[in-house]
């Protein structure tokens, strides 16, 4: 049955099908996080985003699709993120184990614009016949085909509301409208983040935010209104507020830190502020399994607490 | 019942199913202003449209989207429109409470182009499965890639009238073919309301327009036929008189004005110019809730006298 | 029952269905040219093309849409022509008392290319729901946008055909490619009305040709050929021949003549050179109704004798 | 009943349906030369193609869509191919007087691009609806536009063929990327041929190749394989060649050519080559019609031998 | 009955239907290495990606689409890949005598772009209808058109699965973005096979890899952890690895090397590194029929063994 906290989350959603609420329960009631509202998910795209020797070299069993799924498994994470071939090369061998997270497009760097767009990969009807919980779909705000992007979310994710499947959006401002600081500025953060809770999404994915100010008639607000953003916590606090002032889940990515430590910090701020969790791809599955369970171990400690 | 007034005005939509003149008839018949054939609108798009610290750190109860629906139906608003996820993040909490507009494309400035081309981010199918009343979408006459707006227009209003909804549509000249005083300028935006209306807009809003005069060729006709346009109520009148001679519903936004009494001065023009209404949104939820009640208090009672 | 001329044209269009030739039929058989096979058509998109005060100023009540209608049918018109809106704010009152073209899809000049494409506006099936007799649709041969106008054209006529509309096709040559002289060239007028006759319309629109040849490969075969193009009425009768040397319906616009003798020497060349009549737009409705009944009386006289 | 050299022609086509068969048996069956497997088709695209004058100035009763089947028919020809308006106009007056072969794409000169790529101007379906045997549909080899081009033919010739229709292929390298002389060289020839027959063109035309070789690293092996292309005749004989080695129909046009001996000699070179014969529009019908037969039955006479 | 390697292979996927599973088997059982999970197929697509005269003139009988099927029946192929025409012209001539995968998109070199973009020349439905066992589809990872390929992809191959056929991707880095050793770099060929793989390939082909590291970002990593790819075994093994370390079919082909030596060294190369099989056409095709079986007669012997 689900937590009282896990009922709330769920009475948010309240134009969303018994089909997608039950998916969205399945990630919330997943793995040591379960039944707390919190979540930890694992999400291994980098060997498309990246590729693969810049993804794996450096752990090589996670060359293999099983690897993720176990380490998502053992870790007890909430759910597992991946592109189409990811998932197929190992959804039957794990039929039932854990929520998967279908991640729909990709952009991949052998051929890198200024303006991202990335690729359509995969689709709903791929996720139902995989047995996902969600898709996941990237937008980059701030890139000159934005429309083009936000057009297909509006498709895909009508087609994925209409079968019971949850909606998660990664949300990265990038595209030459932006400086390379901008892309994580805190006005542009939770613009970006605001932006995706507007197109429907269940659950938000964005970068962690700096304290820097990026376009000029957003700063001049900040300052007026003296909004409180000195803080990871507070910055954090803000994003939340972003994303219709905490009804929709909002989750933090950390970036390429390696240093422990620092992760854990973050973590503790995304707590603290009231972020509903992390995604951690590269930190997870970039060091041998045993120091990646002891960290994902970690993180879900600071989270559960 | 109809009041005489409602009547007479669904008698200009002979070409619509009686779905739709329904649903005309719950914004004509909803609120205060309820059958006097006025309307006031509350929209809250500016947090995809600028962002979300823009729009809501002046009044950080705006954040969370039941807000708005509160403030729309404490004010006695007709309507509310909004983009999908803060329509859906409520729908089911006032379901039955007011009348919806789903605000079907969006623009934001994270990217913002000289010829602005908006994006799909929601659709009839949203509107009709979260109950609402009206879809609203946004074209920009002037603007480069204005074919493919009315095009999308006319696939969406066609679905619309088909399943009996309301088509409103904001109708915002720009573009590089624009200069940015020719945005409101006189003949601009009589033709952009004209526009809106061959294109089957049960209702359109547009921009208060200036005496200014862009376009050469309009410039004579408007001389050498002495179109009264020196007060604000003469070019009020002549926007009703662009759309339809009357006989389409046409309201009207005040933009960034600060000063209430500025603002009221305006109502009264638009009343005196036989304009239907206002479309109000940052001057309404950018105060306390109270103030805004207070506001939009005096604006319809000006409407309803 | 059909007069004998109609039934002669009517056998011209062999491949076609009963119902379109029903609806052929009734545009030559309403007002008081109907049976004699010519044909004289009231047009009101000018409101869209140039915005509404350049259109009605002059003469106010032609803001209103029913004026138009009342105009068509007390001058004695085959049909009336317009777009969406205006057809759709007086269809029901009008009901069967003349024929529509629904034009279905439009140009206006606030953003104004070299080289234009216009919106599609309406489509079949609201011609049909409207009860209107055909579609009207205008190309530019001659635009950078050609193949994507033709190719717009074929999907809409084939769905027009199927289900029993006739299909008008406003051909007017304009692009890059094309100096101003050369838009009412003779031999790019008749190329102009040839193409829309092979992409199958059952009416063609062209403006009255000038003794200008434009294309040199064209103007060899005029000279060499000894082609008669001096007069207009030789040049009309070229484009009676250009269009499958007589067996389509092609009509010719005046363009901006005020001077009323001027339209009724072209008209008695129409008639001269074999046209099937005119299409009179702003020469109608930019003037009071009287004289508009007048004017419009005058020329039916003209063709009916 | 189909003679052996029709049956043999026939069995090529393993892939196709019984209604494909038939049609391309109509095709081979009809005219003086049925059943010899040798086809002279007339072609009457140019009224669109170059303009009306051009095209039918010299021999006024072309413009007529009728004098074109009837010069077809009394001809002895195997079939006649027109775009859309040319076959509407006629084909219920000739309703199974000879196959008709659609052209469902075409190319105005009023824009004429260096790359070009063609309107689809009719489709199938029309087709089907107007008795026709064949869809024709041009490509561009060499233009920019190419891959939008095969795209549109692989989408069309599908349907066709599920629809028992035979697919015609016209096969015209131009663009860019090639010199003017480079579009009949006899590599680029032999290419266009054979992607036409890869793409499944059931018959295929292209212009006659001379002795030029365009493409560097196609020249050295020409040269180095001793590819004899010295002759006309050894030139269509390798174009054969490049159609599947002769298990395709492949036909051939003389372009603008005035010399009636020098058609003569190129049929006779066509037919030693092992070409299946020609398709002759400008030739046939830019003369009087007794002239026309009389060239035309020359033609017919060599192949017939 | 399946032996129990091809059991193992079938076993990596676990996502696909049955009727995918047995067209899998179909190209593993096949021909001389049927059961051994090492294939040979013979693809025949150079006639439309270079030009008839470049890939057959050397060998004349090859310009028969026929030829190819017997070549790959008699050498004991696993396949045999072509486009539309070369498959239709010889089916049914074949039915069932080998596996045939049909190449549905596919380049010329008349307009060779530097950031290239194949055309669709057939689909899914055709391969149904001719009795393929797989699609074989093009992707030019680095090229500017990247996103627009991977969504056809998507596409196609998400229909592929449904109606049970083997998806088979050609994965060949191109573009501006990539120098042209680049294009079989070491990192660009592992990154571009495991993109096919995430793209849900069930076979992937790829060129045999340099020791050149284009990207820094990569080189940085190979260097750092040492992976290695000196020896062409090494090089065949890190693609196998970068395909879900093993768990997908990858190929090779080998390019237009001469020397019959050098590609026995290179198919032992592939065998010691683990891949799968080699792709090999113009080195079959382009020599004498007894010769070609003689060379795949010991190809098949070397992975055979």
């Amino acid at each position: 049955m689900n937590t009282p906290r896990v009922k709330e989350i769920l009475s948010w959603y309240g134009s969303d099908n018994p089909g997608t609420l039950t998916n969205l329960a399945r990630l919330l009631n997943h793995g040591k996080l379960g039944g707390t509202g919190r979540l930890v998910i694992l999400p291994v795209d980098q060997g498309f985003e990246h590729g693969p020797a810049r993804s794996f070299a450096v752990n090589p069993p996670g060359y293999d699709p099983r690897y993720h799924f176990e380490l998502a498994i053992e870790a007890g994470c909430n759910a597992y993120a991946a592109p189409l071939g990811f998932i197929e090369a190992a959804a039957r061998d794990f039929a039932g184990d854990l929520p998967l997270i279908l991640k729909i497009n990709n952009h991949d760097v052998l051929c890198d614009e200024k303006d991202p767009m990335p690729a359509l990969t995969s689709g709903v009807r791929d996720a139902l016949r995989l047995g996902c919980a969600a898709i996941g779909f990237t937008i980059y705000p701030g890139s000159s085909e934005w429309a083009k992007m936000y057009g297909q979310l509006r498709e895909t994710s009508e087609l994925a509301k209409q079968n019971g499947l949850a909606v998660v959006v990664w949300s990265y401002p990038r595209g030459s409208a932006l400086s390379k600081q901008g892309e994580t500025a805190m006005d542009v953060c939770g613009y970006a983040a605001h932006i995706a809770a507007e197109l429907g999404a269940h659950i938000i994915k964005v970068k962690l935010p700096t304290a820097h100010l990026e376009q000029e008639a957003a700063r001049k607000v900040y300052e007026k209104e003296k909004v409180p953003i000195s803080t990871l916590a507070e910055r954090v606090q803000h994003v939340v507020q972003c994303t219709f002032n905490g009804r929709r889940i909002v989750i933090f990515s950390g970036g390429p830190t390696n240093n422990d430590e620092a992760v854990y910090e973050e973590v503790t701020a995304i707590r603290k502020g009231g972020g509903f969790g992390s995604i951690i791809g590269r930190n997870s599955f970039q060091r041998k399994k045993d120091q990646a369970l002891r960290f994902l171990g970690k993180i879900i400690s600071i989270y559960g607490n």
